[in-house]
């Protein structure tokens, strides 16, 4: 396990001997808990639960408690009393996803069936497994149905999996800053990032130690992927070609302008806090998952779906464009369901959906007011 | 000297003992050879010379020679008798850059202080002193004036520094899907590139045998680069999320999607011709280019120049993009400098300058003929 954890993380056995959790790919885990983390109380009738779905390298621990403050949430502004989850109606869940490496099953627990580190003999994860796993969770947690699910990259995944697989469950849907399928281009970001992990020695086919894991490579994976998360616009703003310690130029190679150093930063103490092989894990579920694929078409997807639905793009997002956003909220127009738009014109890039709080609110706590009893 | 090479290509020594070439950044090469093809003749008031500069990867053999019709040159649409850059008109040149691995002196050549190869000893190389040995050549070959610099990406760099350099001796600037310096965000992807070949140990810090180079490191490099030549529509249209082998996931970790295929064979390939030392010196030229930091303001750096300016952008051009081509538009307007713009409304990215032909036919020959006699 990875990062200094919260002392409010809570761990569920979701499935054991008994009753073995069966993964899309047709391997069976016979031990799997998430680790996971909840805000304010469950009411009686236990209508007042919101699941928040965290992305790529997120975790449990979204909101901060009010006896940590030390440890920020990852959506720490979101997550409270008053805030746009409002913890004092709401009863707000959020678990690190199956194949995670921040408490839940995942490539770095033991396989039970050989007391060693599963590395890549863990089976290949999908959203629909993260999102089943979670519903077992919610299960032996007694919620009998959800507000809400919602979640912003990955996240927008497992939320939008959410409706199409538990139509009755769940009230309404809000995927942030995602897409029914990532493009060609995004696959291929993936793929040059787990290039950038597989080719360090230090990988070993996945075989490491925990504590000598490939830094380096895991690095540079993280630095290809940060280039995704921020906007042409937001690097002009916050480094433009600014160099870190002269304005004139060094003349050899070294980490000379600033975009340079912040990136190098993000890949060292992304590698303090997160598992090479998870990423790996990560981005497969993330190439893999294909609404479209998976059910004939986007109309056959989310003809059943029940929820009503907020979708929410950014306008500079490059890596999950807004087109991507307009054709879900067409498919679900096509199939008669209740969906608001939301394009809103941050210059942030993806990360927007870590940062735009204020624009977010906006919209999604009117959304949301309608669920209140 | 990697890949196959034209029998047209000669070699010519523009820098000795007696009258060496001083580079920006203060170093002293004191031989200096650079490799170059010329198409077509230089007519007797030698009035009638192009000089074609080449991009990052690029080499001397910008034209197919009618009897090597199999070594295809990078622009062979372009170069030729008929097509926009006449050789039956013009005397058309290319030299490998200063710093490359086509012929030309670079990192991979021997040092004549050690009688080894410099590797990293060789100094860092700008764009002006591409320029300013490519201006030897010319001397040389007793070329007196150009009619056009003309080049896409890195060689469009090249074209606008001559038209500033040498503002007497070009009659006319084509600088394509270029501009007056890099953003950020392209500062970043060529440092994730260069990361990828320096963390490959046997990079070994710049000091590898030529025939058993850090293959691994290069080709990542390659791969991430090919991205951002390529425009999200036209992987969408090139590739979409097809799979290489299956209609079915494979649940496993290979090369599965065709943009991880495609992307595989293009790095690959060019660990058969290219030097991953010459790599990250090409990059670091790019990052460096900064004409407005170099004189000041671009008003500063335009403002001396004679030479008519034709600028083409292209609109899914996101590692150019088309506002750094208005950029150079407005501040060449507003030294009351002659500048045709034309962006190209293509679909294939940055890779455009090499495909578009026809489109860039259409405002390079009618800007051409006004210099006929």
């Amino acid at each position: 396990m990875f990062g200094q954890r919260s002392k409010h993380i809570r761990y569920m056995t979701i499935a054991d001997e008994t009753d073995p959790f069966q993964t899309e790919c047709g391997k069976t885990l016979r031990e799997v808990v998430l680790a996971y983390e909840t805000y304010g109380r469950l009411n009686e009738d236990m209508s007042n639960a919101i699941l928040i779905t965290h992305a790529f390298s997120g975790d449990s621990h979204v909101g901060t408690h009010p006896d940590e403050p030390e440890l920020r949430g990852w959506w720490g502004d979101f997550v409270g009393p008053g805030r746009v989850f409002d913890t004092s109606k709401f009863f707000v869940i959020c678990s690190n996803v199956l194949g995670g490496c921040m408490g839940s099953t995942g490539p770095t627990s033991i396989n039970p069936d050989t007391g060693k580190p599963y590395n890549l003999s863990f089976p290949i994860i999908t959203i629909t497994d993260m999102v089943n796993a979670q519903k077992r969770l919610l299960d032996r947690l007694g919620v009998s149905s959800l507000v809400a699910v919602t979640g912003g990259s990955m996240g927008g995944m497992q939320a939008l999996q959410w409706g199409v697989s538990y139509p009755d469950y769940v009230k309404a849907v809000i995927p942030i800053a995602t897409t029914t399928r990532l493009s060609p281009q995004g696959i291929a970001f993936n793929e040059v990032a787990r290039r950038a992990i597989v080719n360090d020695p230090k990988w070993n086919n996945g075989n490491y130690p925990l504590d000598d894991p490939p830094v380096k490579g895991l690095a540079l994976a993280r630095m290809i992927a940060h280039i995704t998360y921020l906007s042409n616009e937001s690097m002009h703003s916050k480094f433009g070609r600014e160099r870190v310690n002269s304005d004139k130029y060094l003349y050899k190679f070294c980490t000379e302008f600033e975009v340079e150093s912040y990136l190098d930063y993000q890949g060292h103490k992304f590698t303090k806090r997160f598992d090479a092989n998870t990423f790996l894990y990560m981005t497969k579920a993330i190439d893999y998952f294909d609404l479209e694929k998976a059910y004939g078409s986007l109309y056959n997807a989310f003809k059943s779906v029940r929820a009503k639905f907020l979708i929410i793009s950014f306008e500079t997002d490059w890596l999950y464009p807004i087109y991507q956003g307009k054709e879900m909220v067409s498919a679900l127009r096509q199939a008669e369901k209740e969906v608001t738009y939301a394009q809103i014109p941050s210059t942030l890039g993806h990360d927007a959906f870590l940062l735009e709080y204020k624009n977010m609110k906006g919209v999604i706590s009117p959304f949301l007011e309608q669920f209140l009893e």
